[in-house]
């Protein structure tokens, strides 16, 4: 156990419980707050009895006095719309925040009133927010006070297409990303009958097709690779899963780019990236290879008779998506090595 | 119970027993031959209780002569490259086929060679042999001796991709398919480490996405209809359900052309179709919706940020993928109405 | 299509949508009332479209004199607690009621009072009231005006012990029945934390073990059987499957009864029991053998070391444990063959 | 890393890489011997891409002289009569041996010969051999050469029953133990058509119900504990999911137990057990809580009607169940504490 202190705001949710397993085993941090808005006076074990064994402090209603004095970090896992409130008095304080939710995500606060329905209430936070994918912005996550935690399906897609938007390896005007999540993402308070066990269980569907709040967080981002303004064509769908992410990304393939310059491109832009595995040829990505984990795996494929690249990625929304990747950003932030607490195999079967 | 007399050859299979649920209940067929080379001399029931109560005739080890003797039509569940041997021998004595099989699907026997790694043995049979989507091709299916009954991932794309294309409502020369199958598809007998259910549980992935043997079977019907040669990008997924397939293809909106323009033409084309279903905007389809049944939904969305046609389609790989597709052609070659046989509701959840 | 009309009182819950299914292909039935209290004015068809095909009426809010008016048989799949108010006037106007809660179940109003919390409110209705196992009660189910049709739990375990009880081939004293019921058991409106994917899924648990509302249905049907009262222990459990109950049942063998004479006892108990099938030694009866039907299959075991007759019985928790048993009941109340529209084969795999 | 030279003998199964992904991170164990016979001179990681990260040696066909030079201990992962045939030499030359297999867990070879079917070829060892469940043989172990990993069921029924026969709290003479397991049981090389995903998908059934070899090692321990001769009857079963074991017990309470007393004395025996969990009345376990952990969560409960103490146990089947105990027996047979390395939270959900 470390003596970095860390606290989990919203820590009952699928995201919150998944920073608490990462954390409990951090060796740098040291959980010293938890809140949860309905469970407060509780053990968070009493609830999820799959973190017994972990040393950690009773679950408190939010109080932003008591979060600041006794953590030096804070992972924020409520909803959207929360952290843009609570923010600033926050980081005033010292802590520093990494935002699980979407408020800080997008730089524009126009998008964030067209695909969240609601003026941004800290706009002038959104400059300092840095898009905490450590496989593009290493360097502004170690200076940040907020990061803001990419969603998962963002993850997924940026990562799959991050080489060759940069190195121009496709026509970036027409991008088309398929992917499939499993159903933790839609959360645990999601309790609506499209999400029983019964409805789901051995079903497969398109969900969000037209438009969809995570799409310009991956134009946001692909567009700073590229250098010019980029829109994607989207699609999510829902499979009979716990956790899990798989995103097929179709592109055109730039005159005279054979696969071997893709791959080797992919390979390099991601010689530094401790949780990307680019895959061989014919070793497709599998969901499961990655459960629980921190790693990204990829297959960049060419097409020859239609000329097409496609890109196969694959992470645990929970871990990569969301929990894993913000320990991750906070290994950074506080100068620790990138894959603290985050260097264990995954589970398999 | 009818008297058209019927058999199976290769019931077994999951397309084999799948034929049996259907062909048992069917009010003009009397099921009156099943061949299976591992269980001769068995009842079906004895393997698979789930057909207690169907009156069927015990398991024969095939033979020609008594095939045709006892029936006026056989479906062919066998593997691809059976039918190619005995199909002249019986169509001669004069049964008719339905081969669930690939061996009469492909017009050109070069792409059978290339897709199936051997010369094609009845060359002379694929002329009259019809490719057996009724949506397409009702009157030659009228008049076949043998349907090419479609591959399960064709099918759902080509009924999702025909309207569109017939009428070059979308740029065909642009277009992606992107599916996701149940397990049953890859059938009974591949009793392989990946066909494990703890290998499968709660994993994703694709597969075969450098060369599938449907691509070519999707780019003929497709070509057919647009009058000029087409070549699709085409990428199969597993996912951890049995039944379904998903099918979400990609295209390019011609100039001009809106989405209320495209629903019209799909309902339209299919306006004849009893086993299409265009569902509402919003009205995403759901694998689940259709298992147990013939029927196919299918939903065509304009995305106008960019321009592009997203088409979601699903159906049950095993009944409109395979088995109930087959006893729509049978009743088409027999002169019955199309739906005989397959009028039930679905089974939810 | 026949010419019983037929309303499904509540048909938007899991059990009202099986109800519709079996009975829109019901040779002697016509659906002509459905009541829904959230969907009125809809179509059944918008909500659950695996139903497309089917002949059906609008959605109406309840009122028992429309419904009587259109119906002579009212099929009530509403909470338990709603028939016990309706009943009577619904009787009384001529319709003839199969009630699928547990409102009629118990003949001892203390035994409603002690599992179901409150006064029964139509004692005087008890004693007409006919316990819905066509198996044992076929003809008193003949003449009845009320039908009770049994809870999924207590037709698996019932069902599974009846001949061993009745022959008294088992110490009646002793029994313990083991269950595991798929999800869906739990309906549709049950949206909590504890029914989603993600909380099922790859979950095993048992619920209910001190007291579940069905021990009192199991012993009041055994202690008729053996004529004297029996008191059982019963422990629920739930698998991550959609449908199915699994009842695994032991009781000490009665000195000197054999395995063979136990078979040929359960044989000869359900020679007129046409949905009820005895396994071989050796095939135990799996949950997906009957998916989708009526059937019930059933095999008892001896274990010569203990001394244990261990019983395994699966049944479809939504079919032979609800609608297809209240369709079965309907059959007898009308004089009609007992497996009208219930005589088709499963969905497998 | 720690420096105890640890080995994997079969480490392509599940019960191996579970071991490789347990031993990984021991903090005081080196994986230095790495035995496949299928895939030698390959890396595990190619085939199984979540141990990503492990620092592995290659793999290696086994060779008992390298094995033993290269290692202190070794986990003999290979199919069931193979260690008998290797222990000696591998002794004799210094290696302590944790047999996951089940060749030295009964102690009296008739038994052997009776449930696997062979003469018992190193009866000399059996007195040596310890039966490796730390909470009933912490001492013996910690001495031991050799320890017998238990079985799956065997473990996770021990620990729910032991208490209570220890303590003659229940009559012994009467127990039943139904147990349910996920699929990854049956281990990765069962590649049949019933384990495949389709027929255990959705899916639930008991199996091997006359006889499971499994019953002479629970009845062994049992039989220790009560200071006589007990015989079970036990029933495993089969349910769609791929880790977990839960079991449910029963028997007859002793007079005037009550379920305080039993709770109390569960309580006291595990007091010095720390991965065994006595959950609170009402707090049901579910295998998902202990999902990729070395926990069994136990809950005794006395049903007064009936005089029943039913007692529910969940563990991983692959962890507790197996891979983890034996590296728990590990840690004590070198003086280690009994938690190292498996000190960590679940993953849930």
């Amino acid at each position: 156990m470390g003596d970095i202190r860390v606290g989990i705001v919203g820590v009952t949710g699928y995201t919150g419980i998944e920073l608490a397993r990462l954390l409990a085993r951090h060796p740098e941090a040291v959980i010293t707050y938890l809140s949860s808005e309905s469970q407060g006076g509780n053990s968070l074990m009493t609830v999820f009895p799959h973190l017994t064994g972990a040393d950690l402090p009773e679950l408190e209603v939010f109080d932003p006095v008591a979060a600041v004095e006794e953590c030096d970090a804070l992972f924020l896992a409520r909803g959207n719309g929360w952290a843009m409130q609570h923010a600033s008095e926050l980081i005033t304080a010292g802590a520093k925040l990494i935002d699980l939710a979407a408020d800080f995500r997008l730089a524009d606060p126009a998008l964030w009133m067209d695909f969240y329905g609601h003026e941004h209430q800290a706009k002038g936070l959104l400059d300092e927010a840095v898009y905490g994918i450590p496989e593009l912005h290493r360097t502004a996550i170690e200076q940040a006070r907020i990061v803001a935690n990419p969603g998962c399906y963002p993850t997924s897609a940026i990562l799959a297409l991050a080489p060759a938007v940069a190195g121009q390896w496709i026509e970036s005007s027409d991008i088309i990303i398929s992917s499939t999540s499993g159903v933790s993402g839609a959360g645990r308070s999601r309790t609506e009958t499209a999400y029983l066990f019964s409805e789901v269980n051995d079903n497969y569907r398109a969900y969000n097709v037209t438009k969809h709040r995570h799409t310009p967080e991956i134009e946001q981002e692909l567009s700073g690779l590229a250098g010019e303004a980029l829109e994607i064509t989207f699609t999510p769908h829902l499979a009979p899963m716990t956790r899990g992410i798989h995103t097929t990304a179709y592109a055109h393939v730039a005159p005279e780019a054979g696969e071997d310059d893709i791959r080797q491109a992919y390979l390099d832009f991601y010689a530094d990236a401790p949780f990307v595995q680019i895959t061989e040829p014919g070793e497709w990505p599998e969901t499961k290879q990655v459960a629980g984990t921190n790693f990204c795996r990829i297959c960049p494929i060419v097409i020859p008779r239609t000329g097409r690249l496609v890109v196969l990625s694959v992470i645990d929304n929970l871990v990569k998506g969301a929990a894993g990747q913000a320990v991750q950003n906070f290994n950074l932030m506080f100068g620790l090595d990138e894959t603290l607490g985050l260097n264990f195999p995954g589970i398999y079967p």
